[in-house]
């Protein structure tokens, strides 16, 4: 150990699981980082490309246990304290729901220097592909993005589904397949239209990619009938029947 | 001219205007492809890769007119039907206030097949790269994209700034330097705090980046002050504030 200046750790996205839409930078880095720390929520496809020997999964520990946030924390400090230039790899963008800004905070506590590489963000890509336009001058001129899977410690939601409904735009729920018949229903009680269209997307982008559409009203009956299974976004708005005109030609 | 299949047209995000943060995809098209239409969002630093003679600007006609979205619609579908494959690159993501969707629309009912390539969206990358996490676990349970430059015909803002306030998440505004006083009047008068963090990104991941920080009180002086000007993206939350703590050690 020398005491020469520290590695630079770089919080890098990896996108909504599709290869090809790692960014350039997030591609390079992959390959010419001393370490690649990393859980499963990048996706297979991807996770292949990091050559063993430089890759540390901090997803899952030998028993079985997941790696304490702490801990991972720890890790990234020590490699970049022992020189070493590593990547922190998130699924999607490290900043939209990935403890991206409480890992900034804490290598900023501890005098490591970082760089944010962001990735493309799946609450966008994954609808865009399916053909959902999150965003349209006629139907929706916002887009929120909430988690329906919320810290557990909380301990009641601290999403306001009232105040999103009322916006009139286009809400995209990230981990929300579990708990879709709570907040569809807090969206009907805050006075959202049962016929609202609807989309689930599972592993969009990826191979396998599956879409089941239906209302705010009878949502929870597709997701049922078709067994669409978590991770999987959910697009609430007028947005989610765009794709019925799309469908045919999209590639 | 023959009876051929139609070329595919690629609906393309070229991110928020560093090289680097091209999806592998979106460069990879944008050398193989037979033309490329753009206007001038994707930045100076993209638009000097695509080799001239593909290259077409429908941003600006030569008497300094924009194309109209219709004339680039017919010019998508002609190039298609002409057997040609087709980039149609935007700035960010195609579905995040592009326009995209009405162009995919357009494809589909001229029967021309497409295919959407996300891009990383300037309203989670720009204050990603400058410290600011749109999400994070302590300050922000949700994100919204609005844009602050509204379709010009429209009567009144479609956008209710009093349910975004309500929501209590991370508020994102593009396009929305000129009409910075507008909506913070209107935030504060639905009750949002006169302190609430406030941060604008002008050129954000592109060389010259600046960001200039203050208050929904005290932003509009802010931004004459450092003479901020457009495009810029506005962030309005406490997330805002987190750059603070992280600034000393951003690479």
């Amino acid at each position: 150990m020398t005491d020469a200046e520290p590695g630079t750790v770089y919080l890098v996205g990896s996108g909504p699981g599709d290869p090809d839409l790692l960014t350039v930078k997030a591609r390079d880095l992959l390959e010419s980082a001393d370490v690649v720390l990393h859980d499963k929520l990048p996706g297979p496809e991807i996770l292949e490309r990091i050559p063993e020997e430089r890759g540390e999964d901090v997803g899952k520990r030998a028993g079985g246990e997941r790696t304490s946030q702490a801990e991972i924390n720890e890790r990234l400090v020590a490699y970049a304290e022992a020189g070493k230039s590593v990547v922190r790899l998130k699924g999607g963008d490290p900043f939209v729901f990935g403890r991206g800004g409480e890992e900034a905070e804490y290598l900023a506590e501890h005098g490591v220097p970082f760089e944010v590489v962001p990735g493309v963000t799946s609450p966008v890509a994954a609808p865009g592909v399916a053909g959902i336009p999150v965003t349209h001058r006629e139907h929706a001129s916002s887009v929120t993005f909430v988690t329906g899977h919320e810290d557990p410690t909380k301990a009641e939601s601290s999403v306001d589904w009232g105040a999103l409904a009322e916006t009139g735009g286009t809400i995209v729920v990230l981990m929300g397949v579990g708990k879709l018949p709570d907040y569809t229903r807090e969206l009907r009680e805050a006075g959202m239209a049962p016929e609202t269209p609807v989309a689930l997307i599972e592993k969009g982008t990826r191979p396998g990619q599956r879409v089941a559409a239906g209302t705010l009203d009878t949502i929870v009956d597709v997701r049922d009938e078709v067994g669409i299974e978590p991770p999987a976004i959910t697009v609430i708005g007028d947005v989610a029947a765009v794709r019925d005109r799309l469908e045919a030609y999209l590639r």
